[in-house]
């Protein structure tokens, strides 16, 4: 029965449904759906699906209106509330519900265990089951493969297939990524594997599919995540070393870059977001001395760190008007979660400031030249490529100082002002 | 005065002195011979002052065998051990003299200080100095620039020329790499950073020349190798996750780097030696939360992690005996300095076993025939080339045990003994 899953998905005979029409996703049911297949994007908020069905994305990402649009009208994409009757007609489930994390700094499973009920609603009898979240590893094999064979009484491996299948794409350039990127497969057997690098490969017949074990495939998600995130803490620290010396790290890690074979070091900026903000958490309860979490500890205290710049700067914050432009967690996003952004304004406001908020792609934040509106301090927190522009509006807001987070600016930029950029001594 | 260097160095009409003959002064020395400049060597230790002289390289450098032989038949280049009198002839001082660590962890800066005294003895006016040592940031501007001018009564950057040039090879590439690698010029003014920017372009005319300030070469310096050392704690850090979870780092790192643009983990391992091992202490004395303290804390423990592995697989270790394959810090070197091999021989003595240790760089250690004679356990401690055909001579010493700490084998290649491989589960 299972060996026959992979000429369906050859000839487009094969129904995916995706649960789950976030970031992750809606992008990738939507490119299957364009690739031939039938696809039914669950979700459990109604809103949302009603958006989708209109031809809406409920987020910013590259080119998704027009990959929508096309699945709606090749007749090839529906968005749903009902899940299982979803569920039960599609022959491959792709789980794709986040992951978060809660105040405590544990994992929030409920939505992948309420996926996974929904799923073991339905006789899973020949169908492929694909995890996309990111996880604790281990989770695949010592918690969904034990759950869905008790719940279904079917064989994992034999009755269904299951796979441990991360999402590695930058929020953004997920259409082209989900095209390019080679994809891991943590399938529990070869059947497993075969079907979804069958299903990957409608995307993209070139495309790398590289194997490994379900627990394998957790790992490395997270090596991936963790990487980067490392090497943005790292630049951090050398920001912070930096302003001790009186020095611009700015300029010392250009330095160190260029032309040299073994060296790679990102600029010194806010880190985090919804997925290095918490990815290293997963790898976290462990004995031994920990990177990650001195990475974390380091990435999460800049905002503070630009907080107590400017109050050692100008004294009292209390009642000062702190504008802050840009509140995502990256450059060109419209995604808050994790945000050191907005860590930020919550600490300017936990000192007593006037925080007003602008970011050209978050609709409820003030539009540009209200919250320039007499400040006493102009604090760029993200590089949004729209603010690169903004700096003589700025000058000419009437502030004292402006403190830039990614060093978007130099300090001939302004002429009213005084200049502070993260990682440059004064 | 000193802009006439200049059209000296162009001319080969300037003399150069490197202080200190070791692994970043010989190679520098000898290649600017072989460009023009008449250049003495000047050590401290006679015996190597002659064997020098003699042609001889007192350690292993590819390739630095033929460039020292070619700048002695030029007549250019000359070691001594007369520091005054080959300072005083020379237009530009080089001191390339090692600034290691003590037992405490803090600096050893007596090669340094002694270097400066002697360069203090003669008259500076007119003469360039190059820094080319690893410095904790500041050291130029706050110790190195006031003793200078107090002990010579001349002015810094008017009188004589000063810039820190930190060197930035790999021990083995040192020659391709000093014609190839950009170089880092941090002088104190104008005429420094013009001075040394000549010199460097001798070796190569095209060469990249990076200018920044005194401090900003340190920290360039140790910016580059905290960047790789940090890359090498955290491929240490997912081998301990992988063995955690019953996985192999080796391969779950492959899959996460293959055709991913954002991920580039190397290989895990033993991280150490003269530079890296150190380098960043002269950043850890900070009051922030310190990446680099961490990455230290756990390269340093690998060796230990290996000893207990071992310990945990097959008892006690007292009296057994535990052949060692490799003691230099790394592939293709005879440097032992720091060595993580060279401290894992000292744990495994610590817990009473017999510790063969062969390397085929080095001298005073064990042949491989003699190191493989009944062994209980072998470690492949370092990846040197010549270890990858060793397998069918390992398997068949009738050790019970292979520990693989680079994984250049896999268990397939062992008929006999169990294999092991650190970021190997089991």
């Amino acid at each position: 029965m299972l060996p026959n899953l992979i000429s369906q998905i050859k000839s487009n005979n094969a129904t995916v449904c995706v649960i789950g029409l976030g970031r992750v996703g809606l992008p990738l049911g939507v490119v299957l759906a364009n690739c031939g297949l039938t696809c039914y994007g669950i979700d459990i908020n109604s809103e949302r699906v009603s958006q989708v069905n209109r031809g809406e994305t409920p987020f910013k990402e590259n080119g998704l209106d027009e990959w929508l649009n096309r699945a709606r009208k090749l007749g090839k994409f529906h968005a749903t509330i009902e899940t299982k009757e979803s569920i039960s007609r599609s022959d491959i489930i792709l789980v794709t519900v986040g992951t978060p994390t809660t105040m405590q700094r544990c994992m929030d499973y409920s939505q992948l265990h309420s996926a996974l009920e929904r799923i073991s609603e339905v006789n899973l009898y020949g169908k492929a089951i694909g995890i996309r979240c990111t996880l604790v590893p281990g989770t695949v094999s010592n918690v969904i493969v034990p759950y869905l064979e008790d719940k279904s009484k079917l064989k994992a491996g034999k009755d269904f297939a299951l796979a441990m299948c991360p999402e590695r794409i930058l929020e953004g350039c997920a259409i082209n990524e989900l095209f390019s990127l080679p994809e891991i497969v943590g399938g529990i057997n070869d059947v497993s594997n075969a079907i979804f690098a069958e299903l990957f490969r409608k995307m993209n017949p070139k495309k790398d599919i590289l194997y490994t074990t379900p627990t394998g495939a957790e790992l490395a998600k997270l090596f991936t995540n963790i990487y980067r995130y490392l090497s943005f803490a790292l630049a951090n620290e050398f920001a912070m070393w930096a302003e001790n010396y009186g020095e611009d790290a700015h300029e010392i890690i250009k330095v160190a870059n260029y032309g040299y074979p073994r060296c790679n070091i990102p600029k010194p900026g806010f880190a985090g977001g919804p997925c290095l903000g918490k990815d290293g958490l997963l790898l976290d309860n462990t004995t031994f001395t920990s990177m990650v979490s001195t990475a974390w500890k380091l990435n999460e205290a800049i905002p503070q760190h630009v907080a107590e710049s400017i109050r050692r700067r100008i004294g009292l914050l209390y009642g000062k008007r702190i504008a802050v432009l840009g509140l995502a967690f990256k450059a060109g996003s419209d995604d808050t979660r994790l945000s050191p952004c907005a860590k930020l304004v919550e600490i300017l406001k936990g000192y007593g400031a006037i925080v007003p908020v602008h970011d050209p792609y978050i609709p409820d934040t003030l539009p540009i030249d209200k919250a320039l509106e007499n400040p006493d301090v102009v604090v760029v927190a993200n590089n949004h490529p729209e603010f690169a522009n903004l700096a003589r509006e700025i000058d000419e807001s009437g502030c004292k100082l402006i403190y830039d987070v990614w060093g978007i600016f130099d300090a001939t930029s302004f002429k009213k002002a005084a200049y502070m950029r993260l990682g440059r001594g004064t």
